[in-house]
């Protein structure tokens, strides 16, 4: 039985091997992902971010063993978009987790990915996709920071949790800025500590702000939890169900602009990478570095004349499309 | 006076308002940058990263006040890759970096921009080129985080410093991971609270771990510094003047490899926009996120036809390169 047949089936082992393949080859492989994806689309995705040390494994362990009382197999993919070059996991997960690492139920995976830029955002969503033909439903998507990657990040998740803390120090107003728009539901973890009523008062204050989103818009709220021993995780599991609840009735928009985000980005990944081969190749991106260094063109002239020479040389012959450019063509000499 | 010979004659008014220009309009307005581009490559570079809440803009606020003992312009920019919606500056900077903005000899401005991927980092290249044709030097560059966009913003340095300080939680493991391969210099801050001899020696530890440059390679150090009070900030002036001194050895090396990580960045931004404007007009990308909500189409397969035909559709014509695709060519019906 072979790869896609057993990850369609629900092995977990093939689910795990099919993950390595879309983490470690990038671009990922197009037929692996060519004959899964008429199989997407059922599962439910949560992400779940924040800063660091504010507790969100421990919530995500506790939200997981919450899904298994209604869900026959949840997913848990922890993406690092904080180590681009030593492609490890997160280390201490696999402790963080202990509770639900132990339950046959719930697949727990971590996420890396080395090099370019996109690259980690496109292998999370390969990575969603393979869990969500897989049968996992829902699946949790946990990332550190708040910065344009775990945005980007975000744009694959139906719902997103942001999880905070009590005194985080002098950026945290920083910090909430940048998650306030991209939060559905906000969970203070360690409620237990000094400071946590404020933390959750100056929060509900900041989205009392937010511009109202009308009638039948979604507006947000604050959990407080203490994740360690449990505390809130019903409440915030009801939350995110409500919010799942409003979500179906905007969801064809949503797939739309999920699907054109994910797009965008793969478009962009994907003819940068073209130019640049075919730049180094014929040698011109060595003479346009050289230019740089040597102050005679700047970096935004040397892509433009990169791309004017690319779109010149012809780069459509032998592409699929029967039409335009092909009469009477000549190479460039 | 126009903007230019302002900005060049280090005048403070100038550089401020050519920043904002570059940070305002994506992509960034060509002819400004390409009339201040033979005028840099003079100014250091160092790039000041670390999770939140360890007191890096306090470090910096005392690093510049340090620097202005032997410069007599210094620039400080605080990039803010947390909030790609609300284009906002880091708040509580101002009370932060209180002592340097009272000396009119440092240049402070914070950075952020709405939207795209690698935006960000392109926009703080053009700020840091602006500074630099306007005489500041060092220009000291911070940013939270130690996520991907913050490892490309760091590409712009020739030193990046990493701030970390005592007890930040479970995380701090996983920060480590990922800012190991990118510092040259750490600062344990806050040096005087519980935790900063293991934090340090934690460190040490796994900086030791590190594969060996060889001779001649750069042994990263860490420094314990209170920057509240100032103490340590002599010795970590120090250690980045050691780091500079070192960087002229393979500066030319250096030049290249920011060159080019620039250059790779630039055309990836530029020639995504560029197809995926043509997609919009001739209805392409509505068809295509169609068919990836239908599964009919990965998103891989989707950008790679999109790809296609677009190299169909004869997009060099125009162009101002004289060669190739030109003779007998006929426009895609």
């Amino acid at each position: 039985m072979d790869l896609v047949s057993r990850l369609l089936a629900g092995d977990a082992a093939a689910l795990a091997r099919a993950i390595t393949l879309v983490e470690r080859d990038r671009p990922a492989p197009r037929d692996l992902v060519a004959a899964i994806h008429p199989h997407t689309g059922k599962a439910r995705v949560i992400g779940v971010t924040g800063p660091p040390g504010v507790g969100k494994s421990t919530l995500v362990d506790q939200l997981a063993i919450s899904f298994r009382q209604t869900h026959a197999l949840v997913g848990v993919l922890a993406v690092d978009p904080s180590s681009p070059f030593t492609g490890g996991a997160i280390l201490g997960d696999r402790v963080r987790m202990a509770r639900s690492s132990a339950d046959p139920g719930i697949f727990i995976r971590s996420l890396a990915t080395r090099g370019q830029l996109g690259g980690l955002s496109q292998a999370t969503g390969d990575a969603i996709r393979l869990m969500d033909a897989s049968g996992r439903n829902p699946i949790l998507v946990e990332t550190v920071g708040a910065g344009q990657a775990e945005v980007d990040i975000m744009n694959h998740a139906h719902t997103v949790l942001v999880v905070l803390a009590p005194g985080m120090g002098d950026d945290v107003q920083a910090i909430k800025a940048g998650i306030l728009e991209i939060g559905h539901v906000f969970a203070v973890n360690k409620a237990d500590r000094d400071g946590a009523d404020r933390t959750a008062a100056e929060l509900e204050a900041m989205l009392a702000m937010a511009p109202d989103c009308g009638a039948g818009g979604w507006r947000p709220s604050v959990i407080r939890t203490i994740a360690r021993d449990g505390r809130g995780i019903p409440e915030l599991a009801r939350k995110l169900d409500d919010h799942w609840d409003w979500r179906q009735s905007e969801l064809a928009g949503w797939r739309r602009r999920q699907a054109a985000a994910e797009l965008s980005e793969t478009v962009e990944v994907l003819v940068g990478s073209r130019l640049r081969e075919w730049a180094v190749k014929s040698g011109r991106w060595e003479e346009a570095v050289d230019a740089i260094v040597g102050r005679r063109l700047d970096p935004h002239r040397g892509a433009e004349t990169l791309l004017s020479h690319y779109l010149n040389s012809c780069p459509g012959e032998g592409a699929r499309s029967p039409t335009g450019c092909r009469t009477g063509r000549r190479r460039n000499p």
